[in-house]
């Protein structure tokens, strides 16, 4: 039966059947779980699934969990959890372990600290590598994903690393000095997760130093914890730009609607000023009702290619490939790319629209509403996110409102009032 | 200078440089690096800039960058070149290193196979630990991320892992068999990557055996492969939804306005449906100008909602989370959401229309409009990617298209034709 499957599975993949089941599901297969896999699968379920079975646990139940569990993923739960609940788990804990994980919640979840964990073994560059042998050996179990002893000094400074493999094809008299790597910068703990992240990926590391102002020592960040903030990271991109609220892929209705809600709604105002923009053109479409039958045409085009550019620039920046010396370029790229892409599909949809109404002025007037509205595009897709950006707005969340409102009010801007010149 | 500078930078801080730069600079940071950096860097730049500067290189030169790469990355750049040019590499390469690298080239790389090294470590399970220790230091040095040893038969077959982290603190006395771990499932060759990749993550893998249909060990796949396969795949749902083909940030504009072509020609098209819908009503626009002014409203909101249900959906499907069973459910409650947030914004467009065109047979049918679209996208964008995908259509690419067209068409086909039923 099902609870035997799931004694057979890992922590990782009983956490991913919770998450792939409707509501009614998840607590039925989380009442399956044995008591001593609760703390891993908990530690493998995304936030917001998690903080729904953490809010229904006793503080005694709490600490049970969170001690079977790394400094790094204990402060993560704790930091979810209501103070008070805090505090009490914390006091149930002994001293030595509330010290590490109090170290950790020092910090907030969005920078290295907050990511690492400080359980970590640490060797003096004086050692000979068979006294570190016979050290490691004193150990029961080595922390995970240990591909790295770490060297400090006598102030606990951070000195340098010698790899395992290194460990294990040297020659055991020598010394740590002559075989640690000293040119791994190590990580300041407030360094943002997210530029951590990038370091891993571009060095391909497995475990990082994390350091303090003075060079001590506090801690490790390990990749699998890197791989959740890339997943998140990329998952923040997506969802803002589909203006949807952080949701699972399961949220109920009453949780989904009014995150939803409120994106409809900021969307409902900038189409009204959209709509008092082809308010002021009433007697021209009623004069040419072919005008209210292109309009769409020019908007929505203008609405794709601004997408296109902001997304560009969005996901160059989250990767971080933009800066003030590249960002002129871009926007002269995004520029002509405007120009071009309009002249193109204006010339398409200028002989279509002549053939279909018979009337070639209108031809020309869609055709340099098109051209207009394809290069404001392109250019406000660039300049806008480089705009919030400097205003700490997230340019995800809010471009696509701003840039949306934009390209339509340009297009029927261009669009009726060029006609209002020719018609009227 | 510069040069000097990149002499202290890691091979992936140098890759990051050049990708962030505007494409005349980046063949002048090429021309800098020393050339026993070039492979490292090549190896850590995305592909599209990789080929760029493969392109222009000689066999010889090609054969020699490839000698210092692992044979996954090998496989990964001969994969990229042109038939001719991949026989000449392999042609210049010494035997051994041509068979490990025809192996994984084997395998295309979007499967475990072509993720893989060939490059492992394997032991006997009655091998003593002491043993396995004297043979790993034959070694001059260990593969990349080797957190275990491979423990495998007489056939090669895969049996179990050694961790490295067991070898170093049990007693050396002991056989492989006592300590190895038999649960760990090996990954199958033909299992797709952005699979293996959800199995790393879950499971907080560093390193994973690849088996072929015979259980016998091809090699290994390690987590910087993989979290290049994660990011990967995390922006191809983003570039995909935004209609973006693949570009990096600084394409050159004769690059990039095609492929945005291709992406706003279809959307013209599509507009072109939307306008022709348009054009049936022309008689009641006449009449009533104020439909005109208001008709992009219903559009938009539909469009918005319907996005909203098509991400959720395309970004369960890409974590894995939706299936047969709960595929009902999905679309259930997106229908739900649809006629909540209708209900919601009808109301409030109902009393705004009414109010600024003093006339509430506009207001009740703007409101109906808008109730019957946003139930529209929220079904519509639910079940489209499930329908895509059963025709193996990429909904993160198609779905956007096909979603908006719909709440184009059934946005003015209801606004407009309740419309004409209530004036004409
Ligand atoms: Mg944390
Ligand atoms: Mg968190
Ligand atoms: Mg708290
Ligand atoms: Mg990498
Ligand atoms: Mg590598
Ligand atoms: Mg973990
Ligand atoms: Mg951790
Ligand atoms: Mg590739
Ligand atoms: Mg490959
Ligand atoms: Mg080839
Ligand atoms: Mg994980
Ligand atoms: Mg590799
Ligand atoms: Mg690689």
């Amino acid at each position: 039966d099902v609870a035997n499957l799931m004694g057979e599975l890992s922590p990782g993949d009983i956490a991913h059947l919770i998450s792939s089941s409707p509501p009614p599901f998840r607590h039925v297969l989380w009442q399956l779980l044995e008591p001593e896999q609760e703390a891993d699968v908990l530690n493998e379920l995304p936030d917001e699934l998690r903080n729904v079975f953490l809010e229904e646990m006793q503080p005694e139940a709490l600490a049970d969990i969170v001690g079977k569990l790394d400094d790094d993923d204990v402060a993560d739960i704790l930091q979810e959890l209501p103070d008070a609940l805090t505090n009490q788990v914390l006091e149930v804990m002994d001293e030595q372990d509330r010290a590490r994980i109090e170290t950790v919640l020092g910090y907030s979840d969005d920078v290295a600290g907050g990511l690492m964990s400080t359980d970590t073994i640490t060797v003096r560059a004086d050692m000979k590598l068979e006294v570190v042998l016979r050290y490691l050996r004193r150990h029961a179990v080595l922390p995970e994903n240990t591909d790295a002893v770490i060297v400090v000094n006598r102030k606990d400074q951070y000195v340098g690393l010698l790899p395992v493999r290194t460990l294990l094809v040297s020659d055991p008299g020598v010394s740590v000095r002559e075989m640690m790597d000293t040119t791994r910068d190590p990580i300041p703990a407030m360094l943002p997760a997210t530029e951590v992240a990038r370091r891993f990926e571009r060095n391909d590391w497995i475990s990082a130093p994390v350091i303090d102002d003075d060079g001590a020592l506090l801690g490790r960040i390990t990749i699998d914890d890197i791989v959740d903030v890339i997943r998140e990271e990329a998952d923040h991109s997506l969802t803002s730009l589909a203006r949807i609220g952080e949701e699972d892929t399961f949220s109920t209705v009453l949780h989904t609607a009014p995150r939803r809600a409120i994106w409809l709604g900021i969307n409902l105002l900038t189409a009204f000023i959209a709509s008092s923009v082809i308010n002021l053109f009433q007697g021209t479409i009623e004069k040419v009702v072919a005008l209210a039958v292109l309009m769409p045409i020019v908007a929505s085009m203008g609405g794709i290619a601004g997408t296109q550019s902001l997304t560009v620039l969005v996901r160059g920046m989250a990767m971080g490939h933009i800066n003030k010396r590249n960002e002129g370029w871009l926007i002269g790229r995004e520029a002509m790319v405007g120009v071009l892409n309009g002249v193109l599909w204006a010339s398409v949809v200028a002989v279509a629209a002549s053939l279909w109404f018979d009337d070639w002025t209108l031809g020309f007037v869609i055709a340099a509403a098109l051209i207009i509205n394809l290069i404001t595009a392109g250019v406000t897709g660039a300049v806008l996110p480089l705009i919030l950006q400097r205003l700490s707005i997230d340019p995800a969340l809010a471009g696509g409102v701003v840039l949306t409102t934009v390209t339509d009010v340009v297009g029927f801007l261009s669009f009726l009032g060029l006609a209002t010149l020719f018609y009227m």
